[in-house]
């Protein structure tokens, strides 16, 4: 415990090494967890693979947002 | 909100088109939810990583059902 | 399968009756499921476990949207 | 977009508040996500409800870490 | 890792008890995990939050299965 | 029901057909649930898709555990 599970675009490694060490400094001092006690599990979906508004993110002119 | 992950059994884009489609009208006419807050996620997966039964379904006769 | 997991805000039974027969007939009519190999289940979530926009639901002037 | 998703031990609401402003805040930072397109869900879970090193949490001496 | 979620019809603690310790066995049996690496987490759900074939649990005949 | 959600490193098949029939017997044996009610979805993640102690498992020394 803590699990965090993230639904997102594709990114970068680079972004998700710092969103990971960012969100488990917060749980750190937010809550007081050891680090080694926070779990972040990326889940990246492409434009197929969401909707919003009922559009798919491949269909919508403003792409996937 | 409200947030829809669906997992099911990998589909063509149309049907998700379409699937996406009728579940936010759905969101739209029974709770009055505007359709820009409704968010579609699909989770696909194959038959070696989904078991019912206790047998993957790559080993099920009637396949991935 | 297909499993659809509904996150959302506090719902009455009568509209997630109606929600949970529209999505089932969805996946009957455009992936040719069964009906009873559809489940739905429903994750209620109040304005103090949801935040947007950095604030919990309680919070936002807008409530919980 | 983004979603997340957080199962954790019941905490206060200032807690949460606090937790959801910063992670919101790294998003925003990290990837450029706009507040108002991120959001927060807490799972809140008591020690009958959760497991590690095959005991409950309500069973475990160090209790529910 | 790994993180097991659960999402059933309410049980005992007895049960969710033994359910836990034989998933977790089977972890460390099959791939030789560290039990404490093992979480397990429960999400019960009642048949009003729970449809298949598109009707809730509370209104099948049968009940909640 | 039950569906049971697994989030893990990549397993071989031989692996996950193991684990899914151990997971269903425990299900059938303490709930007395027949073994076609019983789903079990496998998600594997990556060292660049899971974070523990704040750093991704590609970047920890001791790999993804």
């Amino acid at each position: 415990m803590p699990i965090v599970t993230i639904q997102q675009f594709p990114g970068s490694v680079e972004h998700k090494r710092e969103l990971a060490r960012r969100i488990t400094e917060a749980f750190e001092e937010v809550y007081g967890n050891s680090p080694e006690s926070v779990q972040v599990f990326f889940q990246e979906v492409d434009g197929e693979h969401w909707a919003r508004g009922g559009a798919l993110g491949c269909d919508r002119e403003d792409g996937p947002r």
